[in-house]
């Protein structure tokens, strides 16, 4: 880890190890290679090997990794060894959906507010929230300290709400309005789009 | 297009730059550049000619792309020229919000039928379905000739519908489920998790 940054792409399978990981301790199993890891993965065994071998010696030649040892690890680096916070921006269907969503727990992150601006949805529940006013968005998030946030509102209004949501002192938006937002340096945004992904594959389709 | 596949990572671009495309038409732009489209995605103008020019000669030195005419040349490419009918399987949260989304409109895709396997939810109205039973995907699927299909199920019981989905004659699959579902050659998968893309950038976050 000396000096020269990690390619994007090599941080970006990070998760995906981990979840696997993460399965197979849940089916109790201790320990796992290269290459089962690949197999489930679709990533070479090499692949696998050259990506983890960026952050340390995690696995020994013929025994393999140690999954917990390797999941602790992992966790540290990708800094979910802790619990974060984090607000959505939008209580329609999707937004609804993620305040609701289980499969936070134990990954590192907590949905702690939600958001709209319609007076019809603001004071109703959705799941464990009350939905606050968006006039309240930037000085609630400020005052949790909150740096994660995820935007499920209209297209027309994303960019507008990441602008808020920096100001906020957010610095990791996870955006599912299906348009590309801009943010400043220092602030990190992922898309996520059902449509883009389908093109993906339509592309190879008769 | 002669001979060599294009990259995966390049056709992944694509449907980035038809979203992008497609907003600037809804303004009534006409015309835009690489210069102009790198801004908004963060992607480099070079990179962006390069993709293009792999599928054929879109712009040209000094007037930039013709908006109406990339668009419907990606189309033509990403094969949303036409409208593909979709299953979903599972109606729970994530489910229904996929099945109400207004998104798919006009970018290529339509929810066409929506499957779950529990009794309580079977018959009931979600959007504009009526959920059915999961006993009668295989089958239902085959007579519709559905070829794309997105999962919404727990865990646990992904890879299973995976494996009903793909005897269905399914070719592509959205997976909202968060692990890594494995199918035979000649059917495509994408993943799509919140959590992953929340780690990859809590890795950079202090």
């Amino acid at each position: 880890m000396d000096g020269k940054p990690i390619p994007g792409i090599v941080v970006g399978r990070l998760p995906v190890y981990l979840r696997a990981l993460q399965r197979m301790a849940a089916e109790g199993r201790r320990v796992t290679s290269s290459q089962e890891l690949g197999e489930k993965l679709g990533i070479s065994a090499a692949q696998i090997r050259k990506d983890l071998s960026q952050f340390g010696e995690f696995g020994k030649q013929g025994t393999g990794y140690d999954i917990p040892y390797l999941i602790t690890n992992l966790c540290h680096i990708l800094k979910v060894d802790r619990v974060w916070d984090m607000a959505v921006v939008g209580a329609g269907d999707i937004g609804s959906a993620i305040a609701r969503y289980q499969g936070f727990a134990d990954r590192g992150f907590r949905v702690a507010m939600i958001f709209d601006n319609d007076p019809a949805k603001v004071g109703t529940r959705v799941g464990d929230f009350i939905v606050r006013d968006t006039a309240q968005m930037v000085e609630s998030i400020r005052a949790a300290g909150i740096r994660i946030a995820m935007i499920a509102v209209p297209a027309a209004q994303a960019q507008a709400v990441a602008d808020e949501l920096v100001k906020a002192g957010v610095k990791a938006i996870l955006n599912y309005a299906p348009l590309n937002i801009n943010v400043p340096e220092g602030v990190w945004v992922q898309h996520t789009d059902p449509v883009t992904h389908l093109q993906r594959m339509t592309y190879y389709l008769d």
